[in-house]
């Protein structure tokens, strides 16, 4: 349950310009939305719409968060909101539209992967919260999607709550990154708020509060036979193997099994070849080894090429932080508002930076498909609409005009969520969202590997584009 | 109020060990510390603790915690955690004792931040949060003092909450922040919670949704004269400032004044530049120059060095990840263990990396001056103890020996926290932490610049941490 007050405070001050200038309730149309792909990768997989619903079905400022507004000045030292504005925002119920891409949709930037349309002092208040959750949860998507896809099938699990930024930095991650294609998570908290399977054995500790590792590996196997995957590192890797297959032997004579073996220093490449070589010779060929020790997608594909005998990755700091590139750049931009007499006016904001000019209009992201293969994406207007096989400007491809002659089908990615703040989207399990992601990331890269996607602007809407950059600048 | 179910499923397998094996209540110490400085830097800030102290302070498994354990399975799809085990869990109340360094102590690596001694059980189920929140908000403490130390005592705000990773991400950033030196956030809640000040004027779509920029920035004049800083840079940033004069001297009519103006793209050094000297011909010679896009320590001393006329930055996405460095690489480590006579066992992890060894022992920090300067910090152990004048051996500096030979003065650095579960520490309000840490931070720059500074583990220590290695490789 987050406070609305999980926001900007420039969000208020520009909701209490709106309340006193009469314009709080001009319909407005926003879109949220990225840049540039992250990870230097062709793709980003849209993730956190789960957390917005949570928080827009609680949207309502309590009696405490009103309290606290009433405490701001301004520079005269006098309250920087009156009171009848705060009693406004005390009796403010959300009732905007939402349409959003499914979580686990591929996506490209400038693509909206949200738009809101509502009361312009609503849509500008739930800027700041919404890129939050859309920003950091799509970061997280995609980076296990990449960390998944260099597992080649492995087993991946998230184990990054002790050095992600933050409890929630913590949860979030693990929310996304189960979407994103890991197994699990050690983060028990995330399996019992989100439904993710967590697993776990045992760390150094564990091992070191003994006399000896053997004495460790066999109290464990003792206690919790049926969950046994043990940490062989403690002091030295290929005697704690060799200490794992003593007590996977006596596992054996109760009916158990030694399941697994974690991996968590050195030169990870050797010592799985040499574990896997003495595991196999003793019988234990299907007893998994686990890795986990500063993983990416990086260092997997690198432990792959290098012939590493590892079944499951231990994915942790890396992925929850994405630590090559912390932060998506998603911006939210108002791109329309109704005047008083419900007429919409395009909106658009210049920059030196051609890629920060903003698009006008209402959006919609329309999904082109060429025998199977989708080909290309095109934002068009909902105003201006798009023919069957629109003229399209390329945006990611120097600017290339595109024909799409050959397409035979096609589908629209923004889908109803909210309709005056009221939910019409069907609950989907975090099960069936991970299904779709992982499903939808792997057709991407299959059908264009490591190449770049066209997608772009519908022509008309292109044009209106330029005609207004020219107004401005004139 | 965060769950207790915040830690990583492990913790409680090896819980659900030590209380199977009657091990639970043996008291242990463990230490939490960092190993390698971050931002190629030279120190680090200590923060978190208060986040600990609410944390600790609310610990306990409520039914439905327990409930979600009762639901999970081990590999032979029998319940992982016996009825019994639950129960005890359920009953537990946290009764260890902690030491800590006070937030905003400066500290190196090896250096315990906090030292936990209980019960087994207890210390380990604390590992995944105490880690999760004193990694992560030491690291943006530091940043923060880094960012603050390059905008040489101009106002630093932290912007942050839009890409941080998660809701909490953006709320412990503000916390660490402010600490750290940041004069103000942008969060409003972190703001209620945290009793930061907050600021903010108004975005780009605020003057997209009027008809010129122009009338944009009058009407935000005209409803919040007392609170006018203008973003310039909507469509073209000189012509913005020449709005923003126009604006200014209007407010001057009623009384009022414009603050400050914000730039957010562009080439900041010569824009700033161009608006200083239009601002200053104008007669606004006080009105802030405010800047904010992509900035960070690096951006902001290049800034300064190309003579930019800023004199207030908003710092956001860099700050509020640590976007050069997104994770502290703090670990947890089990250094002593009483016997079942109430003898200390001390302990130590191997590894085939010399930084990854761990230090055996109960620890405390002695931090020795000279001349009313710090020189050098010795670990030492609290039973071995420590002469005045130890021979130390500094582990940062390629382990060679150093004699304190004039100091004059020390001070222990680890205070208690707790004591069997109650807190005795006098609340210190985020104010106070924020000057304690400003200061600290400052004195430290003053006294060792950019040099490395000694530090290492008392000669006995020493001694007896390489006769457990050697005990151990035998």
């Amino acid at each position: 349950m987050i406070s609305p007050l999980l926001t900007d405070l420039y969000q208020f001050t520009m909701a209490y310009g709106y309340w006193k200038l009469g314009m709080h309730d001009q319909e407005a149309t926003f879109h949220l939305l990225y840049r540039k792909n992250p990870f230097r990768g062709n793709y980003a997989l849209s993730c956190g719409l789960g957390s917005i619903v949570d928080f827009l079905n609680n949207w309502r400022f309590q009696p405490d968060d009103i309290a606290y507004l009433a405490t701001l000045k301004n520079a005269h030292d006098e309250p920087l909101f009156p009171k009848d504005f705060l009693d406004y925002l005390q009796s403010l119920r959300f009732n905007c539209d939402i349409d959003a891409m499914p979580e686990g949709t591929i996506m490209f930037p400038h693509e909206p992967m949200l738009r809101i349309q509502g009361p312009l002092l609503q849509c500008q208040l739930l800027e700041s919260p919404l890129l939050n959750m859309m920003n950091f949860q799509s970061l997280v998507a995609t980076k296990a999607s990449r960390v998944c896809r260099a597992a080649q099938g492995d087993s991946v699990i998230e184990f990054g709550m002790r050095r992600a930024q933050g409890p929630d930095g913590a949860l979030s991650a693990s929310r996304a990154a189960y979407i994103g294609g890991c197994d699990a998570t050690s983060n028990t908290l995330a399996g019992k708020l989100y439904d993710i399977p967590v697993r776990g054995t045992h760390a150094h500790s564990w091992v070191t509060a003994f006399a000896s590792e053997l004495e460790a590996f066999e109290a464990y196997a003792g206690v919790l036979p049926h969950n046994v995957i043990l940490l062989v590192d403690t002091y030295n890797t290929v005697k704690g193997v060799k200490n794992a297959i003593k007590i996977g032997k006596k596992l054996r004579e109760h009916g158990a099994d030694l399941l697994g073996i974690r991996l968590d220093s050195g030169n990870m490449a050797q010592l799985s070849i040499n574990a896997r070589a003495l595991l196999d010779e003793a019988g234990f060929t299907n007893t998994a080894i686990l890795a986990s020790n500063t993983l990416d997608e990086y260092v997997i594909t690198d432990l792959k090429k290098r012939g590493a005998k590892i079944s499951a990755w231990g994915v942790g700091t890396n992925l929850v932080t994405a630590f090559d590139q912390p932060a998506l750049d998603g911006v939210y931009k108002l791109s329309a508002l109704q005047d008083r007499g419900g007429k919409w006016i395009y909106k658009l904001k210049l920059s030196e930076e051609e890629v920060k000019v903003s698009n006008p209009g209402r959006h919609q992201v329309r999904r082109f498909f060429s025998a199977g293969k989708y080909v290309a994406d095109v934002i068009y207007d909902l105003d201006i609409g798009i023919s069957d096989t629109p003229e399209m400007l390329v945006l990611n491809a120097d600017m290339q005009n595109v024909r799409l002659d050959d397409v035979d089908a096609f589908v629209d990615l923004l889908q109803p969520i909210f309709r005056r703040g009221k939910l019409v989207q069907q609950p989907v399990s975090i099960h069936e969202l991970r299904k779709n992601a992982m499903q939808a990331s792997n057709e991407f890269y299959q059908m264009h590997g490591e190449h770049r996607y066209s997608m772009g602007l519908e022509k008309k809407l292109y044009d209106l584009k330029l005609e207004m950059i020219k107004g401005l600048k004139g």
